[in-house]
Order: structure tokens, then sequence, then C-alpha cells
């Protein structure tokens, strides 16, 4: 294969060797059914059993039982969103944000028409919500309110755990589901201590193959299930276990949490040199989202008067991938609703680019970019219709 | 590892070596997300492509777009039956079997609560639907009829095909899902030339891991997504791709395919030597669906006036593994739904045992089992306390 600069890793991340390690044995060699009466399945239901331990201690959750498996960080939220309305068919009202990962929002979606109330919060130029809108929203009708840990777009980290504390001071009854899937692997999670009732992961994410979620249930809390059958998951999501990716997504989170030191100093040290050095080292470049408290490998940088979608096709050409939005809407050209609602001016909207970094990031790499994208860049500002605009910014 | 004689193929498979080798490298290196602009992700959506081709071949559909990818046989299912449901609201009434498995058998139980009408046809004691109390059961109402391809118990293969023609002479408008986890693999799928409109599969039934399904959905027919988010899967489920298991699926297709004329002969006469020793060998045993037409790798036998537990647990001991009932419901201590619905006498019926062989199965294996069960019995028919029955039976 040709270089490759893997700079996407909040759209997908390569599974980590030791965590296709950890799984190969439960292919060919530990296949067994751990629902099976025979020991050799019962040895693979154990397996699961520590598995879950593990998942349990990455999110911070009191109970391996408040764990539920499920395959990806969209039926998660699925599973949350649909399970939490369904076991409370009286209240119709929901309250979340503009800035969600479309998973959600388009859930969210499909739901208004189905006759629920849906409050959108927004969210500020710093893409930071308004405590003050989300408790003026809160009603007796609210069953439930759904913010994410990290964007996606941007990596800004909302206080979550504040915000459930103010949810359920206003209505203790309503629930607080939190889409955690970018958080996890960059930041702690510890949700045992929260007000939080509900929160999904993703394990693609966190360097676990594609195909493996889990969904945090507080102890009490009641979902109705998305997918009815066997007794699996003590009868919150039926079909056979997919062992080879539990055993996997375990694995996964262990490794997260033993780099979440360097998560927050070498990569975030190495996304700061390449923030740093885009802006230095192209004029028509803009921080799109200027504040700290961001997860530590993203980065959000709009090119002014170009398109988002040939600069990434010319750096894919030198080998580096990047994104404009979210995996899930590319291909539309509709630019990033994140940054629509945070107010990111139409100069630097249609030309925005996400970085995001992971633990297998070299120095190497983000020196590539450094020296590879301000020529790519130039190229195209000589495309640009905006030729006095871009003089003016000296580019 | 000790020795494992595994004929329990009906509750889970060993994934095939050749399917492990077809995956591995979407793990590590080719881990691109196929929805991202740049070639990385984009050479991943390719590969996604042509697996889709090779379903498509193996379950005999017209079109690579009528497959959806999902994480099992059970999702298959709930969203089949469910999607149907939601896109037509008005049709309240439904007609399946007694005999389903449970993923489908306990959906209908929901819905049931929920306000659906189900009838719930019977089987005779060849375990055979009675087509004309199909036909006087579908009604301007019917909404959906859901008959399984072969069951997981007994083996026994219903005419779907024909079914499924009655129903659409009855009432076009009723949509005809066909529970294809037991028949793949084992006999030749053509959904194309009939008139089923869905008709689901799950991998690890044929040698692909646990953890991927896959739904027909003939063109034209509306199914409401059960995951909604992204446009993955042209809008039915979103969520990421999980790249690996849908590469492995089809590899586990093309070789399931080209194993069907080995299941139909060696792996046939395997199952029929099994079969008849152990009804010569063992006076108190009695075959459990003495018919014709069933999948060539499974046969149901009960042990009359011993308990199916405690055989299966001695034989864990000698190494065999098989299972009573479904693994979903093992455990439950509950004679099966499946033979209770046959009118299986009860002095077999908690003695009942399910043996399900594979390609991987071996003469040797066969020869193994015809020398220790027969022991086995001995030994447990000692401490039945049906003694004077068991004399007189042989045994």
């Amino acid at each position: 294969m040709e270089k490759t600069v893997y700079l996407d890793n909040n759209a997908t991340t390569q599974v980590d060797p030791k965590v296709v390690e950890a799984m190969t044995p439960y292919f060919c060699e530990y296949y067994g059914n751990p629902s099976s009466m025979h020991d050799f399945g019962g040895k693979v239901g154990q397996k699961i059993k520590e598995a879950r331990e593990t998942v349990k201690e990455f999110m911070g959750a009191s109970l391996a039982s408040e764990i539920v498996f499920t395959a990806s960080g969209s039926e998660s939220a699925n599973m949350a969103i649909r399970g939490v309305l369904e076991a409370n068919k009286k209240q119709k009202h929901i309250i979340t944000t503009k800035i969600e990962h479309p998973c959600v929002l388009n859930l969210y979606k499909t739901l208004e028409k189905e006759g629920y109330r849906v409050t959108w919060l927004s969210v500020d130029n710093d893409g930071s919500l308004d405590p003050q809108e989300l408790e003026d929203s809160i009603c007796d009708e609210t069953a439930l309110v759904s913010i994410m840990y990290a964007n996606n777009e941007t990596g800004i980290i909302f206080p979550v755990e504040k915000l459930a504390e103010l949810v359920k001071r206003k209505n203790p009854k309503t629930k607080v589901f939190v889409d955690a899937v970018q958080a996890a692997g960059k930041i702690k999670l510890n949700v045992k201590d929260t007000q939080i009732d509900l929160m999904g992961i993703s394990g693609h994410k966190i360097h676990a193959p594609k195909g493996i979620g889990a969904l945090y249930i507080k102890k009490g809390t009641i979902v109705m299930p998305l997918i009815v059958g066997g007794h699996q998951e003590r009868g919150k999501r039926a079909g056979t276990e997919n062992v080879p990716y539990i055993i996997g997504l375990a694995k996964a989170c262990e490794l997260a949490q033993n780099a979440l030191k360097d998560e927050s100093t070498r990569v975030k040290a190495l996304r700061d040199k390449l923030e740093k050095g885009i802006i230095e080292r192209i004029p028509n470049a803009r921080l799109n989202a200027a504040v700290e408290n961001r997860v530590p490998n993203t980065t959000n940088i709009g090119f002014q008067y170009i398109e988002g979608e040939l600069i990434l096709l010319h750096m894919s050409d030198a080998g580096i991938c990047a994104s404009s939005g979210s995996a899930c809407t590319s291909g539309s050209l509709e630019p990033s609703h994140v940054l629509r609602s945070m107010g990111i001016p139409f100069t630097a909207l249609h030309g925005s680019i996400r970085f995001s970094l992971s633990r297998f990031t070299t120095e190497d790499e983000i020196d590539y970019v450094l020296e590879t994208l301000p020529q790519i860049i130039k190229r195209l500002n000589q495309f640009s219709p905006f030729q006095k605009e871009l003089k003016a910014l000296g580019a």
C-alpha cells in the first residue's frame, strides 16, 4: 500500500493488533455458543462475563449488569432512546441539541414525525450550550434529555455531568442519555458518580472493530428492548453474543484506559502542533473551535474561500485521510450542521476540515501534513473565485 | 484443549479458517470507514459492494440492493417483522407457526401484548403444517405471514415457496417473511423465483462469526428501519458497516454454496449413520422427526424415561457437544415447545437431544459418539424411576 497518514480517527480507527490477538481464539477454537449447556459453550460464557467487567470499569459503572453489548454506537443510541420512550408512553417531550451526531439527530427527526415534541438546544459561537436554555425547556412532559459528551466534528466537551444534575433537579423523572462515542478513550468516563441514566459507546472509535458497541443502563432504569427474542443480555438484547468482538471491545477498553495519559499529553501535543502549524503556515486557515475544553485528538479548521471536498480529494491523493463533517453524512455536500449551528462564517463553512489523531499518530506524520497541506491549499487558492478576499488575508 | 466432538452446529458453528483469512486484512490494514471521502475508505466501500453481490447470489436474490447486512438472525427477524408492520399500521393480523425460533416467537408474543392478533399455526406428529389451516386464517386484515424455512430442533423443511404462493393468492397485500437461518448452507436458497418478500439468514450458522446476518427485502417492499441514523445500507440500517464480518459473511456464503453437495451427500450419510446407530444400539431411543424432508445435518432423538439435561452433562464430560431445544432457551428446563407442538409423548419429551453436524464433522467423531453414548444412556437408565417401563423396551 501507498503512504497513508490517517487523521480521520473520529470516523473510525485502526483495530489495535493486540485486540485482534485477543479476539482470534474465539473464531476457530473457542467458538461455542455461550448459552449452550455443554462446557465448551459455558467456558465462553465465562469470558463474556469477564469482558463485561472490563467494559464496566472503562465506563466507570457500578455494576457489570448495567452494561449491554450492542452492534454499534447507533444501536446503543437507538436502544436507549426508543427503549426509554417505549417504557414511558405518556411523556412526549424530548430535549436534545442541534449538534448531535446524525444517528441521534435523525432518530429525533423521526420521532418528531411520530408525534413527539422535540426541543433543539442551540450552541453559541464557541460551540457551548446555555444551561439556562436547557433548564427553561424542561417541563413535566419531558421524557428524555439527550446530550452528547464530546462533539465529533469540533471535539468540544459538554459538561454532561452538571447538565444531568440540572435536569434531575428540575424533573427527577426525566431520563438523561449521553452519547459518549467521541469521548470514550479520549477522556476518563465515570458514569457511576453522575446522574446520567444511559450512556452509549462504540468500539471502532477506540481501536476495536466496527460492529460492536455498549450501552450503560443505570440500575433501575426501564428500557424496552429494540431486538426481542432470546434471553441474551438479560433479555435486553436478543441474538447470539458476538463473542470475538465482545472480547475485542474489552481489550480495546483496557488499552484505551491505559492510553488516556498518552492521549492527554503526547497526542494533544501533536494535535496542538498540527493546529498551530496550519494556522501559521496558511493565511486563509481559521480554527473553528478555539476553546480549551476539547478532546485532545481533534481539531477543526476552516480554509476560507475554498471547497472542503476539493481539499479532501487533494489530501487523499497525497495519502492524507481527514474529513469534513461526519462520515455518516459525507457525500451529501451539505455544509456541516454542527458548524452552521455555531455560526461559523459562510466563507469558512464549506472549506472546513476535521483532523482527528489517535495513539498511533506519529510526529513524522504531522510533519508530513504541515509540509504538504500548505502546497495543496496554495494551489486550490489559485482556482478560488474569491481572489480579492484571499489577497486581503495574505493568501 | 481436551477432545471435543462438536455436534451442536445448529446452535453455532466453528468459523471457517478461510473466513478468518478473508476478514483479517480489514482489521489493521484496510480499516477505513467506507463512507469516508478519501480513497482509503472508498476502497473498503468497493469491497462491501462485492460482498453484497456474493450474498445476493447465495440467497438467490435478483438484486444486490435487496440485501441488507444486519448484526444477527434475530436482528434480521426483528427488522423484517417490525419494519413491515410499522410501514402498514392499519392491518393488525399476523399468522405464524407454533414452532418458530424463540427470537421470532417472543417478538410475536410482544406484538400480541401491543394489540396485534396472532394466529399460531399448529403442526402434526410429523412436524408438518396444514396448508388448509393457513389458507383459512388469511383475511383482509392479515399484514404478515411468517414461517421458518427449516426448524432448528428437528430440521424439518417447510414448503415455504408453495405456502407463499398460497398466501399471495388469498391476499396479495400480505407480506411473507421466511426465517431461513437453519436452511441456509444446508439447502439451496433461491428467493427470486418465489413470492417471499423477506428472508433472514445468520452468519454464525454457516461458519461466519457470531454477530453478522443479512435480510433479503424484495424490491418494492417497504420496511421501516429498526436502527435510524446514518445513511448506511441505503438508509435501511444505520451504523458504520461491520466491514470485516461483511467480508467474512460473503466468504462463508461462497464456501457454503460450494459445500452444498457435500452437505447433501457426505454430511447426510454421517447424520444417517449416527441416527441409525443410536436407534439400533439404544433400546429406549426414538427418532422424533422421522420424515424424509429434513435438512441433511440434523437429527432429534428422544431417550425415553431419562432427563435430557443429564444426558447433555454426561456427553459434555465425554467431550460431546449437543443440545436440547435451542441455545436461546437452554437453562430453562422447560421441554421444547417444538416437540410439544408435535405431540411427542411425554416419556420422550424431556429426554430429547438434537445432534447437528457440519462439513467439519468426521466419521471418526460419529464412531466415537456411537461408542460412548450407549454407555452413558445405560448408566442413566439405572437411575431412572421408570425401571418397569425401561425393561419393557428392552433397556
